[in-house]
């Protein structure tokens, strides 16, 4: 069994208040063009004389790429569900400042609620609140997440 | 001016009802992986035998994958804002169905609601439904959002 195998959780590990702080990533300007050419393709996530003309004021992410490097570092935190992160859905999903080129990231997820399933015994949904910051301890983005999380087998 | 242009939409001209329909993309399974081993580095979108053995009963796109993809869709589409789409937020997003290696996807965008800033005399907010659907017209994601929308300039 590998530590991370030990470390994973199921339902029963979950309460309201625990909170899950990720590494941090940094984001190149090079990174947000990719991603913006890929799948955002609008100036001002493409082009820095654009986007100095633009609402944002300068080269800005793609506020799916934050989602998506979001992700990224919570999965590689120690907020480990026994069967992945599985997201049903998000309530809300604000994007609350620009990510700039060489923004470091970094997320904080805590849980808000832990309901076991009526109707399947083995498993439950928990209610997360994943927050974004930068190098600033400024919120970029922030959603509430609604997860499906194995309960624990009961002892063989 | 380019088509492009000419066709770029101010608030005064959405309407509440109006759906605007993307091209069709399709995802395989380079990408669906590419994309995980970026952002979400979980069995079931990495490994296609892990993924039989999953929730999901075979390989499955990241949902901010398809987030992403349907975003891309949309920017390509008739969808278009005169300075850009610009989501401040989304409420409510959910993943409905598995995306699978070969779907073909395609968005659907209808206005639900236009609201002219009360404090910026310059812009508004229009509330939009994006529902993304498979070649079988089944629904696989959907979201409403909340976008910036520049009112028209008054004739000079």
């Amino acid at each position: 069994m590998t530590d991370r195998e030990r470390a994973r959780q199921y339902l029963e590990d979950y309460a309201a208040g625990q909170i899950y702080r990720s590494a941090r990533m940094t984001i190149d300007k090079d990174q947000i063009i990719a991603f913006a050419g890929q799948f955002d393709p609008q100036p001002y996530h493409l082009d820095e004389e654009a986007a100095h003309k633009s609402v944002f004021g300068g080269l800005a992410a793609s506020g799916w790429h934050t989602a998506a490097l979001s992700m990224r570092l919570l999965v590689d935190s120690e907020f480990r569900p026994a069967h992945g992160i599985l997201g049903v859905g998000v309530d809300e999903l604000r994007w609350l400042r620009p990510v700039r080129p060489g923004d470091s990231l970094y997320v904080e997820t805590e849980v808000l609620e832990v309901r076991p399933s009526k109707s399947e015994a083995d498993r439950g949904l928990i209610r997360v609140r994943t927050t974004t910051f930068n190098q600033s301890g400024e919120q970029v983005q922030m959603y509430v997440g609604n997860l499906l999380v194995s309960r624990r087998p009961a002892a063989g």
